[in-house]
């Protein structure tokens, strides 16, 4: 990635000196670059080039939360998320965000809003993951990809904050999502909705 | 990993069937596992082993957080992070988050809680990270590997705050982070504090 120069003080960035690919599967794409340290030693930097994704905070009208419950292979378990997925190539976020709402749950929503962005594994990922609100939704159809399996949970704001303090809540951009609904809620986080098909 | 039977229901877990590494490096292991899904199908499942983590929030008799400034390469930019790292093999949680805490910031605490756990990456890698808090902070002298960049920033909990609204804390584990204090300050998720040297 290219470095943010605000974000990227002379004595720690770190520059591209050469890469490769080493993986590439279905899934997973895996660099391997050589980089120039400030003092122009060398090291090797081993990552996943991740496309980002997007999380949808689902709001309904009676303040209920649309969640799922999918099984992670990676961690062994289900695991209990707000509805989320990568961006497709060129997808600006908001489409992206329709869609997987869509997809996932049958939701459509009328009123959105962009909270922010996150990075959940910034030592091994390019990945970023863009926050969105979703209100006034309408339940419909959902179209899952070829094998993917998902339950639907309605859940009251109350039931997440203590499924996150139990430990039945570990997922990060969903611990994050709730953290960003609370503060709004609270007046502390402003959002600024807009409408959209 | 193995499946945790409590939380798989039988309709949604996925069985290994077989596995190979297809690329091992200097920090990342990368598997590619076949396996069933529940109708018997079968699905190619691409992650990265990971061995666990340590994210620990240090609070000063002041309030004040120990936070750090490090440079990310793969998204690019510095981040704002909580101290954290990675589990050695066969190293136990606390004695990790101890090691840690004191190679990168020099701080030693004499109060510890451990609140939860947290998946970043559920998607793509076993990674769990393990929340834990230190208080009775003495400060001393760091240890940084090899190569290690890395800048303390001694920071309040509503700077934090607005780091966080702001877009300037980004990281995953942070954001969490912050969220569980600002809970446990709240009164609404406890922490058991107990003496550790």
């Amino acid at each position: 990635m290219a470095p943010d120069p605000q974000a990227s003080p002379a004595h720690q960035l770190e520059s591209f000196v050469s890469g490769e690919q080493v993986f590439k599967g279905m899934l997973l794409d895996v660099r391997r670059d050589v980089v120039a340290m400030p003092d122009g030693a060398h090291a090797t930097r081993e990552y996943v080039v991740h496309p980002g994704a997007v999380v949808v905070v689902p709001i309904l009208d009676d303040g209920r939360l649309v969640m799922e419950r999918q099984y992670r292979y990676p961690v062994g378990r289900v695991m209990l998320e707000f509805p989320a997925g990568k961006i497709d190539a060129g997808e600006p976020v908001l489409q992206c965000a329709q869609r997987e709402l869509a997809e996932e749950t049958g939701y459509r929503a009328r009123q959105w809003a962009v909270a922010g962005v996150l990075h959940n594994a910034a030592a091994y990922s390019t990945e970023v993951i863009h926050l969105v609100f979703a209100r006034e939704l309408a339940a419909g159809q959902r179209a899952l990809d070829d094998g993917e399996l998902i339950d639907i949970a309605l859940m009251t704001e109350t039931e997440l904050d203590a499924a996150a303090a139990s430990g039945d809540l570990t997922d990060a951009k969903s611990l994050i999502s709730l953290m960003w609904l609370q503060k709004w809620r609270a007046g502390a986080w402003p959002l600024r909705w807009f409408a959209a098909p």
